[in-house]
């Protein structure tokens, strides 16, 4: 077990002695911050898969990795492409981020030994440059917001904020992309408090956005995924603003489960609602949301909470023939452009 | 322990040879099928306030069995009633029982112990005609339901229906208000699945509705809370209903929290919203649902599930000072009748 230090958040690193990665098992948060070693690209593979890890640009930086460790034990890069490229298919920055360490080394008779420096070099700077990322586009969803509040800041002073899921810090190589406006928003002291739903089934509200915005001493109430209506009618949301695991080019968004239905509430009380997320989140290929592929996971995500089942029953004689519900576990939905008042990215607001 | 029979679900019953309530423990299900002994007034009081039972109707129904406790132990039935009363806010039921029970002695310059088999007697009342309220409710929803849906019923035979909460057998004194309108419809052959969202944070979907909907082998899937509107505009979803705790009299409606955004949600999907409920739900002093009292509850039990929090990082050194976040628990809200297509109560349709 690894002991916090009081510095900005790192969910994933490169131990340069031992040539590894080392990824902070976000499934433990908040009870254990102990980081795992990952020692090749199928380790890696896995931790995406499990969500040791989660969030589209960290997804993308860890996979890089991956390609790194195939390339050190000479792997079939092919191979290992395709596999870190099969384990999760919402997110966008996945393929944007094995596109770019394929960029590298297309063209190259080299031995996977050989590219290996260029591969953990290009994967060192995907996470460095996601950081200097998030931080432009905190910086532009911070000046947005705080022009569009312009009369109600000289009145009230401060904004009060509703997130959803975790996209902060511990989904990006560092600070985070609707976090890090909030950060960037927190820094110029315009935050009242900010509501981050629990997020069900996983809890990245509850376990990770509480958390992370508790250790940055941002004012945090942690709410279930169904109060948000209740919340905007009585004046307690000023705005919402969220991350996107994949953008179409017109701007309708995926990202997580309840995303959606958090939107439609903003909408119905006039509460503006925001999304950031880096360019590498933005699928041109796509000209709207209708054809993300929206990810169906396990249902024992939805059945059990801290390992303990809500709906069997087989403790109880005669029972036994109950057990017949059945579980939904969409990851993801999407949010159509509608919805959205304007998108945040490190080159600007997407929506003219 | 009691083995469950196969017969209808009883949350509470009076047990004639010891002169005492059996209550269901709610808490337990579906882990584990227990009756608890209520001996006295304050026991009632204690259960209802700790959630032993729940559910508008019961609430009222255990109240009435409150009162025919004090008043066979000899006690101040005025503060039976006054200790009773401050049990819960929202539910009107509550209320509308204790008035029953009142108006019963009201005016006798009689004993408590000589009040008590009248007193009795109009709790046991209140029970059975609990249970042929939601019986009659059942048919009055279903039939306005296949009338409604005729033409989609010709062509696909079943619906596809979401439910929230529990507004079921459990919540009443048996068949339920909202899961009674299922109930009705199923025996017509018309339901195809029914959604019961979790309801965090007490769970009364995932643990109650889908073992009471199970239990009766209707069709049932659950789903986390913020997968309603992806469900919805997927097709997934013919129409919602769900019970309700108070009334006004132009139909505003509080109920479980998250029955709003449930219905913001269906109204922008053009999915048909009902309530169910009995007459004593509704609260004709109120015009609107403005001045409904919305009982704010426990954060533990936002901040808990299955007894292992989500936030606080105590276990962790240095991150003590961490907790810092905070939690609200709204356990209702209202939900405005521009919402609300047609409320069903045992006296036909609320709204012409």
């Amino acid at each position: 077990m690894t002991t916090l230090k009081n510095t900005e958040l790192s969910p994933a690193r490169w131990n340069e002695e031992k040539e590894i990665c080392e990824l902070l098992d976000q499934r433990l948060l908040p009870y254990k911050f102990e980081y795992v070693e990952i020692k090749n690209y199928e380790e890696m593979s896995d931790a995406i898969r499990d969500m040791v890890l989660r969030g589209a640009p960290l997804i993308g930086i860890a996979a890089a990795y991956g390609m790194a460790l195939a390339a050190k034990a000479g792997e079939n890069l092919e191979k290992a492409d395709e596999v870190l490229r099969g384990t999760r298919p919402t997110a966008v920055n996945l393929m944007w981020a094995l596109d770019e360490v394929q960029a590298t080394i297309a063209n190259k008779n080299s031995s996977p030994q050989e590219l290996y420096p260029e591969i953990l070099n290009k994967a060192k700077w995907i996470h460095a440059d996601d950081i200097e990322r998030c931080k432009k586009m905190g910086e532009v969803g911070a000046d947005y917001i705080e022009q569009r509040f312009k009369q109600q800041l000289a009145e009230s002073g401060k904004l009060k904020i509703m997130t959803h899921c975790n996209a902060g810090a511990l989904a990006t190589g560092g600070y985070g992309t609707a976090l890090g406006v909030i950060r960037s928003l927190h820094a110029r002291g315009l935050v009242e408090n900010v509501f981050t739903n629990e997020t069900r089934p996983r809890q990245q509200g509850a376990r990770l956005s509480a958390w992370e915005l508790a250790h940055d001493q941002i004012p945090v109430t942690v709410v279930s995924d169904n109060m948000s209506a209740h919340l905007m009618s009585n004046n307690q949301v000023d705005l919402v603003v969220t991350g996107a695991d994949r953008i179409a080019s017109n701007g309708d968004a995926a990202n997580k489960i309840g995303t959606y239905q958090l939107a439609i509430c903003a909408k119905y009380h006039n509460v503006p609602f925001y999304m950031a997320a880096p360019v590498s989140s933005f699928d041109q290929s796509l000209e709207n949301g209708r054809n993300i592929p929206i990810e169906e996971r396990a249902a024992e995500e939805v059945s059990h909470i801290n390992g303990k089942t809500c709906t069997v029953t087989e403790e109880i004689e005669n029972f036994k023939d109950f057990r017949a519900a059945k579980f939904r576990n969409p990851a993801f939905d999407v949010t159509p452009k509608e919805l959205i008042e304007q998108i945040f990215t490190e080159k600007g607001n997407y929506f003219n």
